[in-house]
This record gives structure tokens, sequence and C-alpha cells, in this order.
């Protein structure tokens, strides 16, 4: 689908370790995976870069009139810069910083009104102390301000931080601007006067969001005759080799997590390397491997002999190259959209038996790589890969899980 | 993508003329349509069923205690009969009534427990006169409850009907409830502890539900060089009688209404019939034709000849057959999920070129068809079908628009 190009400033709102940043983040990957160009314009960053870090809590007083002043500059500056790089190429800018009073954000609306660039503002609310205080400690005592600082002391200092901002907070009410407003990390979220359809798949991706966070496991279906013949697509059956990886599985996860799921794609090679976990599993044709269309079955030496053209514009740009009749890998993510949300949504531990494309572009959202490096992720057959979700991102793991066998057979490239 | 069944009641929340019916039955299509057993239980309905139609609005006064008697039996007739069908094979109960009060609500969810079945509460707020007024005309004095009376005195006698409801309603606010709040018709959205894929997609239709209304238009492309020759999918250019088509489209639109879109499909037939309008147009990969898998660029005869099971299979069952390799018709809804949420969304009157499968699933779900239907539906090619919202459903010309070609060429069956 092609849209014409919606240019837009989010505007984040809410007291520090609201977990805005997390938010923000988490919006400009979705939209940077999605084909969007999106940036982070975090002021804290400028904060540090102009005025130094290390300022005290009551460089953030309301009372301090020099502390507002280089406060309100950096805020400006940043403001600038986003809107420039709007101007230029840019299409989302995400605008991170508190915005806690109804004048600074009716300023940041003004000042994108005269560059014609409409504002969503995003305020995330959280009133639960237990997910603040698990903010600050996860990433607020990281930050650089804090640096050689002694934990209780970062804590002492940041929490009068937050004291001072929640003196002069102003809640987002102004039912004529457009919002998104989370409560407690998505519990209840508010949309107002939202518009536009790349906004629509934010507040989407805003409304699937949750706190919780799980492990999820990518895995290659086993090895398929196919994979064996070097031919692409199909709907084989597995290999001995392919069986093998099935029971290595089943064994590996021989005590699964509580709430445990399996999904797999429609297709026999998958499903059949997820039954022998003897475990109930969801079916999704979203997770089927890229269409392959005109050469599906073929080897990639008889498609270079048979259609050089395609062969060489596969080579050229392997990200935008469409199989004729089939999917380019901007196709996949097009198509596994649903997907990601839903997995945003559920909060069980998962475990994805797919394919080599499809599980390239998962991955690169979920670790946050640019789309770009999609086709030449390495993705080798046998291996399970198993991602914990961090403050900003994931822990990898990667399970060579049937290394024996593949050492006494011997395997063509993934 | 397979569930395990997620049963839920949804309550409907709203003083009269709120637009609760019009949601409920937006739902209601929009889950079947996705292969869900969903049904509406509407209270009006078993009231005047058992109580009699023409009652007046004292009926209805919260202090009239045989009226609320009366209304209190049958809003429980209602739910156990909901009850009683999710407890056999039901799996989506929309019970339609005001339930303007928190008593009202803790009671059906009290009895929704002890089925262990889970309630989303969803209520239509609207303080706008004028929607409120054209709700009011346009459906109320329509209902079988002011057969035979007057347009002022039906007026006032609803009127006070609302008013009564008026001085006993209780907005939805209770935070550990499950509920959606749509506030003037979408402007505002509330979602309060959303859980469960279902849920989470009928959250999504609400987003996404605008009381503008807008023409659309759909058409299958032009004739394709396989059309020609009754090949099954592929990626052939237009025939000359396809490009006569094109130029006839553009002429029928020559004067295209305010805001007006073009979408397409990737396929050459379809973005090729587009292209005579000379407007800018959307590509959609979803609205490409359904996969015909390993049966692509065969025709039916050759089908029934060479895979004579495939062709048995398709007879049987046209809705769930899924062309080897390929889709089936349950798989194309899925995968134009997205586009219908968007069609929801945008308000612009819009004209789609695609193709006879995936327009007969889209048509099926804009007139409300029974999915079933969806194979069967007549969609001859170069016929234009104009659909312009009412009430509860969809207006529908037809427009034969190259009758004069397809006199002068003879034409193969669409």
């Amino acid at each position: 689908m092609q849209h014409r190009a919606e240019k837009v400033v989010l505007v984040m709102v809410g007291l520090p370790a609201r977990g805005k940043s997390f938010l923000a983040r988490k919006v400009c990957r979705y939209l940077r995976w999605l084909g969007h160009d999106a940036r982070v314009f975090n002021v804290g960053t400028y904060r540090r870069e102009r005025v130094g870090q290390h300022q005290p809590a009551s460089f953030f007083d309301p009372g301090n009139s020099s502390g507002n002043q280089a406060r309100q500059r950096v805020a400006l500056e940043a403001l600038e810069d986003a809107l420039r790089w709007l101007r230029a190429d840019g299409q989302v800018a995400i605008y991170d910083a508190t915005n806690s009073t109804r004048e600074r954000r009716r300023m940041l609306e003004e000042l994108c009104q005269r560059d014609g660039i409409p504002v969503l503002f995003i305020e995330s609310v959280c009133d639960d102390p237990a997910i603040i205080e698990n903010n600050i400690r996860e990433t607020k005592l990281m930050s650089p301000d804090y640096a050689g600082v002694g934990m209780d002391d970062a804590l002492k200092d940041f929490r009068q931080r937050i004291a001072h901002y929640a003196k002069a907070y102003e809640p987002v009410e102004d039912a004529r601007q457009s919002f998104v407003k989370v409560l407690d990390g998505g519990r209840q979220v508010v949309v107002n006067r939202v518009d536009g359809p790349l906004r629509a798949r934010v507040v989407a991706l805003l409304m699937n969001t949750r706190l919780t966070r799980r492990t999820l496991w990518l895995t290659r279906h086993g090895q398929s005759l196919y994979n064996q013949r070097g031919r692409l697509g199909g709907d084989s059956e597995l290999s001995h080799q392919g069986e093998d990886y099935g029971r290595a599985l089943a064994t590996h996860f021989a005590t699964p997590p509580e709430g445990f799921e399996v999904w797999t794609s429609t297709l026999k090679r998958s499903m059949q390397t997820g039954s022998f976990l003897g475990l109930p599993t969801t079916e999704w044709r979203v997770l089927d491997e890229i269409d392959a269309g005109a050469c599906d079955g073929m080897t990639y030496e008889e498609v270079a002999r048979r259609m050089p053209d395609v062969y060489a514009a596969r080579k050229a740009d392997k990200l935008r190259f469409r199989f004729p009749q089939g999917e380019s890998y901007l196709d996949v993510i097009r198509r596994i959209e649903p997907l990601v949300l839903e997995l945003e949504r559920q909060t069980t531990p998962t475990l994805i038996i797919g394919h080599q494309a499809v599980l390239r572009t998962l991955y690169a959202y979920l670790i946050g790589d640019p789309v770009e490096h999609c086709p030449h992720l390495a993705f080798p057959l046998h291996t399970l890969i198993e991602l914990s979700p961090n403050a900003y991102g994931c822990d990898e793991k990667r399970f060579p899980l049937t290394r024996a066998i593949e050492e006494r057979h011997s395997m063509p490239p993934g």
C-alpha cells in the first residue's frame, strides 16, 4: 500500500519515568520498519549537550528562572531541528520531552502549524508506584545524568526532579487537540481526534503495547526436501534431518514455560516441525514464506540461467526486489504487520516456527535493525533464537540445537 | 490465523438514538465476515414481542413501577437467550439495550460471569443535537413502535422517552470493568482493560468507524488477455475491450466528486484500468486477486482434466477451498481486513478497481451478505457498482458501462 507522505510531529507528554522514551522509541522502530522515515528528537540529549549533564534537581524547579530559560532554549532548539528535518525529507518527528504544561504544548502546536505540520500528542500517565520505581531504576539511573553518582543519591535526586515537574503538570485534556493518552502502561487508552492512516497505525501500536515482558523464540522449520535440493518455496515435507530438528526442539521445550504458545505458518514444513512438541499450535497464514511467484520451485542457479534479468534485479536490491507474480521483503513486512500487533498485545511466551525471509523481517522489527538489513540477516536452519526483552531492546541467545546431527550429515547452505 | 474460540458478551450502553444499534449491527457484520459466530440480541425487539409495540413514553419513566418490571423482565429474557446460545455453539452475543444504570450493568456482568463468559461494555455517548436528531428521524421514527403514528407526535414521544432514560443515566466509569466508550461518533474513543484477540479486533473496528457517509464504487479491471483466454490468475495486460472499459470509466468519472480517491491492486490489469482516469492512484497489494497457486495460468477445463481432485474439492466448498499453494476465499478475507479498516476510517469517495474474488469478499462485507455467499456473488466484467450507505446498509446501483462495446465484441464469461 502506498500513501501520500503524511508528515506529522508526535509530541510525547508526561512526567519523568512514565515510559515516554520507551514509547517514543517503540513508535519510531515500528514506523521505520514499515518504511517510514521517523526520528526521535530527545530534548534531554540536547540539554546534556548544551547545558552539560549532572544538573541537580533544582535545575528542574519551575521557580528556578535561569534553569527555566535554559530548558526552554534547548526545547526550542530540538523542535527547530525537527521541523528543519521535516521540511527537508523527514516524515515523522517524535519530540521526546515532558511537555507537561498546556502553554508549552500550545507553543509547540503553533510552531508546527506554521509549517503546516499536524501534531499528535502522546501522553503517558502512570500512577502505579511499582511501574514508576522500576522505570527509574532501569533507565533513569543508567542515564548519563547520573554517571558516577551513587544509586541512593541518584534515586533521591531523580524523585525530586519528578516532584518539580509534578507541581506544574497539566494533563492533556483539550478536546480540540489530537491526542492519545496511555494510562498505566495500556490499561486504559484514550484516543481523541486522530486523523490520517499513519497516525491510525501509531494508535494501533500504542493500543496493543504492553509493559509485560516475555521471551520469544524464533526458528525456521526443520530442513525440508526442497531445502535439501536447494529449491525455492514449495510446500515439501521435512527431510530426516528436519525431523531430527523437530525432536531436538521438543527436547529443548520439554518443560515449557507457563502459558507457552506455539505459532506456525500454514506450510507443511512448519506445521510438521511444530507437531513434534505435542502442544496445541496456532497456524498463521501470514507466517508463510515469501512468495517466490514465477520462481517457486526453482534453484537459484535455474533462476540465474532462465531469468537472468530477474536474478540481476534481485542481486541489485534484495529488499525491494519482487519475485515476478510474487512478493518482495517489503511486501512481507506489510503482510506480517497484523501479526506484529498481535505479538505486542499478547503477553505469553511464544515459539514462532517460520521461514527464512519472513523471520528476517520479524527479527528486524524485534531487535530494531534497519529494514535494509532484512535480506542479509543470518538465519541458519536448525538454530533456535531466544529473544528476551530488556528496557529498550532485546537480549539474544542462539541455540544450534542439532549441531551433533549436522556434523553427521552434510548440510547445504540455508 | 486460528484462535481458540474466545466467547464474549458485548453489552451496548447508551441513551436512545445514540447509534447503539448501528454499532451493534456493524460489529456483528464485521465479526461474521471474519468467520466468527456473532448475533445481536435486541431487547427492544423482545419488548415489542412480549409487551406489544406502541408503548407510550410513560412506559419508560423510571417512576413507573409496572413499566420497570416489564422492562426488566424482557431484558432478562433476552440475556438468558443470549447465554443459552453461547453455552451451545454461539461465540459473540451482542446485547443491544440502553443498559444505562450501574446496577443493571453489574447484574448483567454477574449473570455472564456465572457462565464464565467475559463482558465488554460498548458505550456510545453523544451530545451533538444534530447527530441525535438525525438518528431519531432516520431510524427511530421508522421503528414498529411508531407505525401509524404521525411524525410530530412520534418525535415528541421519543424525545420524552429519551428524557426518562436521561434522568437515570450513569456513564460507564468503573475502571475495573472492560469497556470501550465511543464519543460523538468516534471523535474520542476510550478503551479500558480490553483483553483477547477477538475483542482487540472489535476495538480496532470501533476506533475506525466514522459516522460520515460516502459513496464507494467497486469494479473489476477491464478485460485482460487472460480473461479473453479463460485463464486463471497471471499478470497479463488489458485486451482492447479492457482498454475501452478504462476509457468508459474515465468518462463516467470525468467530474470526480471532491476528495475522490482511486485504489488499485498491484497487478497490471488493475493499474492499467486505473491509469485511464488520469488521477493519482493508491496501489494496494492486499487488493491483488486470489492466489490460484499451482493452478495459476490454467483454464478451469485444464484444472478439471489435470487435477480432478482439486477441481472436485473446489466445487464441493468454494468458500473454504484453498488452491494448492494458493489461497481460499477465507484467506482473502483475512488478508483484506486491514483494507476494510482503512475504508471505515477514511471518509472520501473512493473507486476500487479490483478483481473478482477479492471484490466479492469486500462486497459481502459492505452489504452484509453472509460470507458463504461470497464465492457466488455476481461480479461481471465491465460493470461499475455504486454503493451509497444508508442508516444500516447500502443502496446499490450497477452501471454496465460498456454495453455498447460488449454488444460489438463477443465476451467470454467473467
